[in-house]
């Protein structure tokens, strides 16, 4: 049984016929971050990689830039806790929250509101991916995702570069999901330089402004874009794939980077 | 063209061939609520029946409880916005937003930690449902869908009851997808009494807080629960069916009302 799953009794029904059996679900469970000794939010995730996904979570929020920020993460799995005190100590103002969209989709909520698109810096990098590599890195992400596999409630994200994957997460909700890679990154120390990222979710605005943030160049999705996605996608120079299945895909915007 | 969707312009690529396409992306756009003059909460939404959305946000927050608790709603469609103002004008507590859950997934964080389970009353309802009926409606909600076949993009949530589909609504959040269900109830006084929630999406503890709060007995998922929903559905008199595809399906809870 995967990690990060439960078993439950069910009655499958097949053709009207019933029968007893054994099922695995998805654990969902809170994660209460406490921010410089203030309670900042509560999210539902899957219990793993909870330091990834509270430092992950802070930085997509722009409250932490990178791990010299942090002076100290403490970590209670057990009761769903992750304790970060930055090195300045300086609290999210007090309108943090009530200032947060709430969102299409995994509830990450962006302060999308208070990040004018001037801030977004436009991404120059200069990577190239032909569409066999991309091909290549999908199937290797589908292959990796054991508990979707097992219980079809989890979403998946990874950090590759063109080879192949570096990072690989899941989560119930796919904006944890690409969160606990970014928190990786950020506590490991691990460049996103030129890399990319794949997604198994569909890509709202949200998801396009944490890759964006953290200047990725390229995402990846095995899912459907909407509208504000592709056009953040344009805006920030980020290279936006979708609907990227077998040897077909879909490209949104800054085709440049996507090479014969 | 399906209502609240875009056409984009694209690169499609396939067997490395690429080529220049028109593509139809579904749309995302923000919805700000006003609530009794404060302004609430922002959500990324799909920009159809916001007054619904609205409506069942409150009531899924249990700010309002029925139409009859709503004194005035106006809607902007242009601007995104709802005003409602409530007969009693009371406002939530400081801490409504704070305290919400940043949640798994489409981000309609419930104030699930205020929520103790006690308050939650046991759901009595005596419909009985076959699988034969729980299929033919999974057939009938897939066919109704028109934006998910056209964009990928889209979640489908319907109210039901055992002979068909009462009302059916989409949004790129799952949650919003069945906020804009209750929220059409309130506003048009349906009631929900011995119906049937069905949805494409995920179901998460969240997804069965709504559907326990609003009374309504059985809940049908295409996808996968969480132990989370499926806890919450068992003490609270839930039916959850989940991975209803086709003649098949999981009975995860109170499994009384599927009849032979």
């Amino acid at each position: 049984m995967p990690k990060g799953t439960k078993q439950v009794a069910i009655i499958r029904i097949e053709d009207g016929r019933r029968k007893r059996v054994e099922d695995v679900v998805v654990k969902e469970s809170p994660l209460t971050i406490v921010f410089n000794g203030q309670q900042l939010v509560t999210l539902l995730c899957s219990p793993e990689k909870l330091d990834c996904l509270a430092a992950g979570f802070l930085f997509s929020e722009g409250l932490i830039g990178s791990r010299k920020d942090i002076k100290s993460l403490d970590v209670d799995e057990k009761r769903g806790v992750v304790w970060i005190e930055t090195k300045t100590g300086k609290m999210p103002s007090d309108d943090f929250l009530s200032k947060r969209y709430i969102t299409t989709g995994c509830g990450k909520g962006t302060s999308f509101l208070d990040l004018p698109r001037g801030k977004l810096k436009r991404i120059k990098s200069e990577i190239r991916l032909s569409p066999s590599q991309i091909s290549a890195l999908m199937k290797e992400f589908q292959e990796r995702s054991a508990t979707h596999k097992e219980t079809g409630g989890v979403h998946s994200a990874a950090l590759a570069n063109a080879k192949g994957i570096v990072i690989f997460s899941e989560d119930i909700g796919r904006h944890s999901a690409i969160d606990k890679i970014l928190g990786e990154c950020v506590l490991k120390g691990i460049s996103m330089k030129n890399r990319i990222i794949l997604t198994s979710g569909r890509i709202s605005s949200e998801i396009l402004m944490k890759t964006a943030r953290a200047a990725i160049p390229v995402i990846i999705a095995k899912s459907a874009p909407t509208d504000m996605g592709v056009s953040i996608a344009e805006k920030s120079g980020v290279t936006l794939v979708g609907f990227a299945r077998g040897k077909r895909m879909n490209v949104y915007s800054n085709e440049r980077r996507i090479r014969d």
